[in-house]
């Protein structure tokens, strides 16, 4: 039987996740709450039942599913609610802005036996999945360096995303997404260290865009990097490996991989270049570079809904699993410590095990 | 009237000097030597004059230049040697492997008064010098940032490059380039960190890339790449500012640059990306930017010898200062020393002035 959910917030996200929810037969929308008038008058005027208050959706014992879609700040305290009135809860990412504020959810979680799941939907992106299929596939040989850069040119919206206390700034909005998803990359490899700068470039007071390194035991660096003031973007992914390459340049997925064939370094003719002169920079213009299409993939992101009904009837393990979610706000508390100090942040001993 | 240069050292970086040197009409190539019989017998072929050791050119008094174009661990003794003999002395990049080294160059050159000058060719480079227009000029903005990412696909050269007592790996052979014009392009704005990675992906002693990131006391960051096993190539430079972005994708020249008409948070719809929706990175697809041509620029690195020629005869000051290279070799110091630590390294007071 399908699970009736009420969605917290009828903003940008909010309305997002009515469109998809409404490929997914396992759940019905069934109301509507949010604290500003004008949008529950839009909701009602768009033909969703519009809750008069919260605590009435905590009261109604027909509501199985909170989905908390409102700003970042606002989300600890609906999820405790809702979990202590019995009803299951989907939260937007970021899930909160410390790691006290998640545990005290998941506490909370814990002691009422309820389902907690955070909407990392980007772990559904193609282009992520196409990295993750080329990459744990081999085909560009061992790979040393993973970039992943999301780049806007429109700053930071007019909203409460420019506002520090409501958990703006683009390290809650995008390295949420990219930290994960290199996480479940490198699932079960240990993580050495991160290195994270901030960009103040638009004179707000949060961040509108970062680069963050990770190095790996395994001697992989992956760059992650967001910015919104770029007129140019640069590739959204860039996977460089001992025997290939591969770029992906945007969400449309233009891009593709290259193989090496034979040996690295035979053969090499110095070039002009420039001012100068180079052996080691000579490009390849023959055939000892094989060209490669991006590999096919299947992704549907309402997959996530599906899980969390099936989780909450004991089916399937969650696909996003909360220590994941913490592993993620345990590291951006290090970036932005590393930001603030201009340091390294050393791990010792710290495995990253989905499994766990 | 035309002044006396020996070049030392007949190999890859010195024909292409001998190459250059024939546009220089200030210049007359008197001979070369190397230490290498076979070396020897092929500049002897193409019709050199070719001396029988190297003390026969240090009492030749009709050799006013040498010119040093050996493996880097040999340049100092050679520069030591041919000013104590009176000659003036253009060296190859890097001078030294140790500030130590390049110090007791400059005692030398300062005790017997002869002009000491080191090969920074890639101040020549076009694209380089495209870049530092459109910066200078103002055209990008409040420049936040500027990447300078060189990527080949050959791994190190079959030769000393591979070796750590020769000074081979690629910091020694491009980070002194892409260093050296970061900091001319920064010429008086305060140092205020560097954080650096080597890569060892390829097998050998030496580094076969690296990733180097400068913060400048202005908010700039410069990031600084190199990497030899990049089957395809990121854009060579991307330089950002708070009202443009300029590109320069290869030696070749393509590229541009762009700017932004009007607001930067104008009228931004949200757009689906992937399987999330995002106003932030909504792409422009209208009029708000204007794409322009790279601009034109003059360049000949021939000046770099007809200066040293004018700088013996007191007409002209160095192009290249030798405290400019000091820094250079300072800050490679710190690039090594931030590497092997994982650590960032911070300048207290460090002022880049190419006019001290």
């Amino acid at each position: 039987m399908s699970k009736n959910l009420v969605l917290i917030g009828f903003g940008g996200m909010g309305t997002r996740h009515l469109t998809r929810l409404r490929k997914v037969e396992e759940i019905t929308v069934y109301g509507i709450w949010d604290t500003n008038l004008a949008k529950r008058q839009l909701a009602r005027k768009k033909g969703y039942k519009v809750f008069t208050s919260f605590e009435q959706v905590l009261e109604n014992s027909n509501v199985d599913i909170v989905l908390i879609a409102t700003p970042n700040d606002t989300h600890k305290q609906i999820a405790i609610d809702a979990m202590r009135a019995g009803k299951h809860v989907i939260c937007e990412k970021p899930v909160t802005l410390s790691t006290k504020d998640f545990q005290d959810i998941l506490d909370v979680a814990q002691k009422y036996h309820r389902c907690f799941m955070v909407d990392q939907n980007r772990r559904w992106d193609e282009n992520y999945l196409m990295v993750k299929k080329i990459v744990d596939e081999g085909k560009l040989g061992k790979v040393y360096e993973i970039r992943n850069t999301v780049q806007g040119s429109r700053g930071i919206p007019h909203d409460w995303r420019r506002f520090k206390k409501q958990g703006g700034g683009m390290v809650y909005d995008w390295c949420v997404h990219l930290l994960d998803r290199i996480l479940m990359l490198k699932s079960r490899t240990q993580l050495i260290s991160v290195y994270a700068d901030l960009s103040y470039v638009l004179g707000h007071e949060v961040d509108d865009g970062f680069r963050v390194i990770l190095r790996f035991a395994d001697g992989m660096r992956a760059i992650l990097e967001v910015g919104t003031a770029n007129f140019i973007k640069l590739p959204e992914w860039y996977v460089a490996g001992t025997t290939g390459t591969m770029e992906i340049k945007d969400f449309e997925l233009h891009g593709g991989y290259v193989n090496l064939v034979g040996e690295l370094a035979k053969d090499t003719i110095p070039v002009e270049a420039g001012a100068g002169f180079t052996k080691t920079m000579a490009p390849r213009n023959d055939n000892s570079i094989i060209h490669h299409e991006l590999p096919n993939v299947t992704s549907d992101v309402c997959d996530f809904y599906r899980n969390f009904v099936n989780w909450i009837d004991g089916k399937e393990a969650p696909l996003v699993k909360n220590n994941e979610v913490m592993w993620t706000l345990e590291i951006i508390d290090d970036i932005f410590k590393s930001a603030k100090t201009d340091q390294v942040i050393h791990f010792a001993d710290y495995i990253i095990n989905s499994n766990t």
